[in-house]
């Protein structure tokens, strides 16, 4: 089996990269290949496995050589976030949304029964207030941002082109990824992990909303657990709707400091420091708070976290070597 | 005013046209000139207010030289119909998704505060089975077609587009229009103006689902009447969400014929041929049948008829001269 990651140098892509070297395989079968794709050439792994990095921008047609090598699963996660895709208008729809349509006529292009597993990384940002508190599986896009409007847009292309055989995608809209590890990007939601990483590491980091705001989060194992299983189930159960939302956990920004109390002890959430920002505050207050997901569960997919204890508990594990600074 | 009609030569487009240059104005403010545009030049309309006809393919960035013209309202009618986009795909995504893509980009690339009001027609092909018996107006986009999905996703462009101040954009999802007068074209939703129409022209028709089979229309004069106050209305009450399914009628065929059957009589009813057609059956069962259309209805939005007898009449009136074949 060979596996094509497009955005595979980003925080989900190395570790759905490093999930799939450890286990050798996706599903039943032994991968015996893999390429890694990005803007910038992503660190080839140590690894028995044959790996090809690939730098190149995917937006400008560059996801036509890859495709040509026929990949059995592809997952795409290339995008650019949030705040970029508002600013920065051209790229925004040029990356996230011309770049789906490139990836999957170059898909189409190649023909001769050719019919990739494609699973894209949709986002809850396809839904802006107002909603209901819970959002279940059946109410309509209504996303406030380009990002979200891209991203509705892939959604119902792949779910298209999978109704016309042309491919077997799958898109799941990802709850925001917490404790999301390494630097701040450019997303206005950076504040969910910031109030948790940089405390644990013996920094202070910055709160530019109250306690009360009301969020939708799965950790980084998660992630790669729900494109795993996208990755390898049978698809033909979602019929022609082939797009929908992850299990998550919703907790409010006080929850999640009372868990990082329980965890860690008062001496680090010390280190969260008030500061409230308005237009955060303005950006957040549009964002989904919580969700039903009945359908993403009873097709399989399952958070590693039972409670956001847990999710402290996996970053500590799984980026800091157990250990924290208390 | 300048109103620029994309589309001019549909049927829809043509009726629209006589409305306008009948009132000789929109809303409150005189017409100065219009513009019909269509992929084959519109007759010119004999008027006393300025006409200029347009014979250009605006999915090849034809519409740039109309925008550069900026006129103050744009009816976007220009498509090409279900049955085609479906088997015709790339012709489909080029017309239907790029064709619109180019026009909203041509209004953004005069700039100079230049925002015009933008009013796109959507389809209930936006939505497929399976649905709540009426779908409601936060029922997300299930499309079953191209043509569907091509929809959906421009009402989402138009939204995006309408948010970043860009343009003043909605789209409005017009019920099946019947009775369409003229010919037959290829979508497969013919048979139900067919089964009114020729009958009343003295001509036989192919019934090719049964009876029972309910539906969602509305008639010509009513979809004028949508498009006129789409064009005028303000849009602010409709916050970010541009986009919206019009009031119709839910009507079974057999209510449709037993409505013919009161306003025309037996010798009528009696050309209605039943000839079962597998395919259309399955197309038709993906169908929408019925609507809860409050918020269009609370933003002003209203039908022509209150019952099909009326839709027959309006009929009879505007395209037979008050006369048909007894």
């Amino acid at each position: 089996m060979h596996i094509l990651i497009l955005g595979a140098a980003g925080m989900v892509g190395r570790k759905l990269t490093g999930q799939l070297l450890r286990d050798g395989r996706l599903g039943k079968q032994d991968i015996a290949r893999m390429t890694l794709q990005d803007v910038v050439a992503p660190a080839k792994p140590d690894s028995s496995i044959p790996i090809k990095v690939v730098a190149s921008d995917f937006a400008d047609a560059g996801a036509a050589p890859l495709i040509a090598e026929r990949p059995d699963v592809i997952f795409h996660l290339a995008a650019i976030v949030s705040g970029e895709a508002e600013a920065e208008f051209d790229k925004g729809y040029r990356i996230n949304l011309d770049g789906t349509r490139y990836l999957i006529d170059a898909i189409r292009a190649v023909g001769g029964g050719y019919k990739p597993r494609l699973v894209f990384t949709s986002s809850i940002a396809v839904f802006g207030a107002p909603f209901p508190e819970k959002i279940g599986d059946e109410f309509f896009h209504t996303p406030l941002t380009s990002y979200g409007t891209q991203k509705s847009i892939c959604e119902l292309l792949i779910n298209d082109y999978t109704r016309k055989g042309l491919l077997d995608g799958i898109s799941i809209r990802l709850p925001t990824i917490c404790v999301r590890p390494g630097k701040p990007n450019k997303a206005a939601s950076g504040f969910f992990s910031n109030i948790m990483r940089e405390p644990l590491a013996g920094e202070e980091a910055v709160l530019p909303v109250s306690e009360d705001v009301r969020h939708w989060h799965a950790s980084p194992k998660s992630a790669v657990g729900f494109l795993l299983h996208a990755g390898t189930m049978d698809l033909n159960a979602m019929g022609a709707r082939r797009n929908l939302s992850m299990p998550g956990m919703s907790v409010s920004v006080g929850e999640q400091i009372a868990a990082l109390d329980r965890v860690a002890g008062k001496n680090v959430t010390a280190r969260i420091k008030r500061v409230p920002d308005p237009t955060i505050i303005s950006i957040v207050s549009g964002w989904p708070r919580d969700f039903v997901t009945d359908r993403a569960l009873k097709l399989g997919f399952t958070t590693a976290e039972k409670t956001f204890d847990d999710i402290i508990r996996i970053h500590i594990a799984d980026e800091l070597g157990g250990k924290f600074a208390a």
